[in-house]
């Protein structure tokens, strides 16, 4: 089978590594618009061939498409016209609404599939591909009612073959709940570098007490702007609503320190703590950020 | 050396395992108020006795403190008063002004020494010591001029020993940067947890999509309630310093989004990609969280 990468970066990169190392892929094309990452793709060796969008689209059986997804919107319907009748296309990005609208009346609608893989590191680029990011995590398809049978189940093949498990859900729905679970942790890992990085111009020593906690809280703020950006804009909606219940919450914890109802602090503690029961979950534990450096 | 464990929890726990392997420590007697805990620490094998408290403190020449903080103030005085001559106390709390603010006038104060390791786990009790926790990380000694020779060197060669670097600094100055680097983090994932709960009992299927990036995010809100609630409170005045700076923050963030203000918005995140160079420090890195449990 020939698949086409486009967006030769975390996602794609990983993608294309495991493919190719589990026989799924016979031979994979490359698309990037940085020339510099399609020589290292080439370098690493998870991509066999770069070509241009239109060749690398016609000649693929499917198509993977992993870039930020603004640009996503505004390429799909051209790659989606580049499809021959054998090609089925599936975009990975973080949201998914915006992506079954803009494609919604285009005649080869059925050989897309709307899928959001709920796996990544804080990298990016071709460098912070990893063999075996996606085991044992969960991939989400959108509007699965609106691709063809041969497209849906070459999708499914292809992400369990990456060791996913793979759920349909609404695109709406979907995008309301990736704000919870994923964009707004992302915003208070930004927010919180913010806070520390100004009070440290003032007062430099104060990394040294940072520990893991702090590490792991703050990990996030490492991810790309680019792709984040565009991730709030498409989910601006769902995003707020979001932001509005978080400030709300800490604006509460904020009034009971100040009035020192610690009793009332621990309640609200004792019910975070049920966080629990889906942190220990095994899937919650499969080493993502573990993976193996390809190429190295 | 006999060393006396108060508190045979995730520090104390962790610190009477590493002192007994490395030799420091010839004897280890563990006192805690849980009647439980002492039989799990001995079963566990960190302690080799348990002694009331009286005895436990006079037969030591060396007293390790790791209780929750309002406890530690409300005992201090009174481990004090137990001291023989020999013996040195230190308090392993997450919070310093208080502490030292107790022990002020205390016609022992030399032999004590104020002490906060960065270190730690989102765990709790006998089974949460694991080896090695200390390893490259930093510890904190505050007021140090107050402490006599003796007692100072004696704590800094145990802290070594477990694989510290020591630093000295003002008990204020420690709990304004504590709030900063260490009890921010931990309230935005109770806070994270809290939103993210809520949400979720209206609505059963979020955590399906959930991944690393909210585990990483949200782990800290497993943390112990009684150890926070008395943190929060000896620190209330720094802490709402930083969650007032924290939560305007947030809703500056909240604006731009709402606006659909990208370029403000991605230079905020590339000013929050700096933390890379501190996260990026080998000692950020020391695997706090991957220390092999006791007994196991």
């Amino acid at each position: 089978m020939t698949i086409t990468i486009i967006g030769l970066g975390l996602i794609g990169g990983s993608v294309a590594y495991d493919l190719k190392r589990r026989a799924f892929a016979d031979h994979i094309i490359g698309v990037d618009q940085s020339v510099q990452h399609e020589q290292q793709a080439l370098a690493l060796g998870f991509v066999d061939d770069i070509k241009d969008l239109q060749s690398a689209v016609y000649a693929a059986d499917l198509v993977v498409l992993a870039i930020p997804v603004n640009e996503s919107i505004r390429i799909l319907p051209k790659i989606m016209d580049y499809c021959s009748e054998h090609t089925t296309v599936v975009d990975m990005g973080s949201t998914k609404r915006a992506v079954v609208e803009v494609l919604k009346a285009h005649p080869k609608r059925a050989q897309f599939v709307a899928a959001h893989p709920m796996a990544g590191t804080e990298h990016s680029g071709p460098y912070a591909a990893v063999e075996g990011l996606f085991e044992s995590k969960v991939a989400i398809l959108c509007e699965v009612e609106r691709s063809s049978e041969a497209s849906l189940k070459l999708v499914t093949k292809a992400l369990r073959c990456l060791g996913m498990r793979v759920i349909h859900m609404d695109a709406d729905k979907h995008d309301q709940h990736a704000a919870y679970v994923s964009h707004i942790s992302h915003i208070s890992s930004f927010v919180l570098a913010n806070t520390v990085l100004e009070k440290e111009q003032n007062d430099g020593a104060i990394f040294d007490l940072a520990s893991g906690g702090f590490s792991s809280t703050v990990r996030l703020a490492k991810s790309s702007p680019t792709m984040w950006a565009q991730i709030f804009d498409q989910n601006a909606e769902h995003v707020l609503a979001v932001m509005d219940t978080y400030i709300q919450k800490m604006q509460e914890w904020r009034e009971l320190i100040d009035k020192g109802d610690y009793a009332a602090l621990s309640a609200r503690m004792e019910e975070a703590n049920a966080i629990r029961k889906i942190l220990d979950r095994p899937e919650a534990n499969a080493p993502t950020d573990k993976g193996v450096k390809v190429g190295r």
